[in-house]
């Protein structure tokens, strides 16, 4: 059995990261003791780079992989069919690679597999990567790109929807339909939420309207998140404090109508919801629900394309979608 | 670069299947010209199979491939979170392979990449294999097995619900609350759809009910589908002539909701669903589905103990959830 870079690390102690930085003789700060150390593990355990791995990067050099998170929204096979269909006109094949839910262990696990096979190239979808897995994915040299994240890195590549685009289109539609009292909710902490709020606080100021503590409201971007956020707003909202508010994902819109339903609040007439995705849970919603909707499918594709051509990173347009759950207060 | 038996195949014009039986010694039928032949092409191009092959075989002997279809269904995560969470507790890793929608040259694909990489085992989530493909996997001897479908030959592994009894329990369920006259809609042509549809007629005899034609529609468990299925039976169900379905999906059901909603028949007043399925969809719709629920978590994790452990061959109970699409008439 050949060794892989997996064994040489976990026999000499040291990181995958570290392991391979020796072993490919990166320019990376490591001392001489650590590299002695580690190439003589490599050498005990028969580790031979030049043998198995570099015939595999051969074998496999027209492979993406893709590491996909599941994260509680429902948009991703849309993403994989672009990908999919992408890679297929260059004739390329994918691996799909489960990072469980924003778990980093399974990251990582996802990430070494990808590494470890030698692939062409990887696409995270909908990922946020920890400093270690960042440094394992820099330091393995092939070439990676987030999909439908927007990376704090302004040196990571990504194709995505622009966040703040996002919330602003959907603040400023929620403006001209006559609503000053708009809230924002289901954003998480991360960058995508982050974003989502920085947009959404500009708008609202560039229109002279004030921000309610409670406006703002964190969530998971899921069904149940959405109809736990009507607990919370719900006396705003019958006060007529609180008219409309963009909700952060499909999910949490459809979470919200059915809350909303449960406390007897009415959509549109009590509460307009815009959300943000816009896939088929728009329509099947009870009341079909506007939408601030992304193109996953050119997301997907054009991820390819950035990652095989080089491309530059990339915000893919948007759009809004009008349907049931907007009230005109004009 | 170290050659495929891919390579080999498109080199010598035989299939990866013949090549594969050849180059493995299998037992099987090719005569002794084709086998000179492919041995031929194989040392022109310097395939080793004792030098890479096996040992990527070695390498990669913890690492389950599933093969998914993009069927135009919402359930595939929950299946794919069910295989990772026990593939973990086994040390396995997973990489996923995406078949396209029921294309046979992306399902082919797909397996040749899974065989070319030597994986230990190989779950078909909802998929039905041709002829060629099925020979392909075949020969590869890599345990596989059927995951969410039922396949035709009994000597297939198979972890899935039982479709017979999925319709029986839906016929049963709206029997008891007073329908006689019930329809299927939705299915597809393929195995899963004839089980059901086989399912509904053995218990609409039994229970004397009879099956006009326009009782059963086909389609492709699509949201679109359940919309279009609408137009075809709404004057059956404006005449009284047909009180209650069985949607073939949650999708299909959804899909009903809303068509029956712009035809201005009544959910569950004109017409009665239970929908197959029983995932978040049913709660997001706006006359709350009643469902035939499959475990689909289950189906993926039980898949898994099926392929590691080398158990039999299982059926998932499923479980009746009633909610609002159905109108008692007794």
């Amino acid at each position: 059995m050949n060794a892989t870079i997996k064994d040489v690390a976990r026999e000499s102690g040291f990181s995958i990261a570290t392991v391979s930085r020796v072993l490919n003789n990166a320019n990376a700060s490591y001392s001489s003791k650590t590299a002695k150390k580690i190439k003589k593990v490599a050498q005990s355990l028969g580790y031979h780079k030049n043998n198995i791995a570099a015939n595999l990067v051969k074998r496999t050099s027209t492979t993406i992989a893709v590491i996909i998170n599941s994260v509680k929204t429902n948009f991703s096979f849309e993403i994989l069919s672009g990908i999919q269909e992408e890679a297929n006109k260059n004739h390329y094949s994918v691996i799909i690679l489960y990072a469980g839910n924003r778990s980093d262990n399974l990251t990582k696990q996802a990430i070494e597999t990808a590494i470890d096979r030698s692939v062409s190239g990887i696409l995270l979808v909908a990922m946020q990567l920890n400093q270690e897995n960042t440094e394992m994915l820099r330091d393995a040299n092939i070439p990676y790109l987030f999909v439908s994240t927007h990376p704090n890195n302004p040196l990571e590549k990504f194709v995505s929807s622009d966040n703040h685009l996002i919330t602003q289109t959907a603040v400023n539609y929620l403006i001209k339909m006559g609503h000053k009292k708009i809230g924002l909710v289901g954003i998480d902490q991360h960058t995508t939420g982050k974003e989502r709020l920085a947009g959404y606080k500009k708008q609202m100021l560039a229109n002279n309207l004030s921000i309610n503590n409670e406006f703002v409201q964190y969530g998971d971007y899921s069904y149940e998140s959405g109809q736990k956020i009507i607990e919370k707003i719900g006396p705003l909202i019958k006060n007529g404090d609180l008219t409309a508010v963009i909700a952060a994902s499909d999910m949490i819109g459809a979470g919200l109508i059915k809350g909303a339903k449960k406390e007897k609040i009415k959509v549109p007439d009590d509460l307009s919801i815009v959300s943000i995705d816009g896939t088929y849970i728009c329509e099947i919603t009870s009341s079909e629900l506007s939408s601030i909707t992304q193109d996953f499918r050119q997301i997907g594709s054009l991820s390819v394309e950035t990652l095989l051509k080089k491309k530059n990173s990339k915000f893919v347009p948007i759009k809004l979608i009008k349907r049931k759950s907007v009230k005109n207060l004009m």
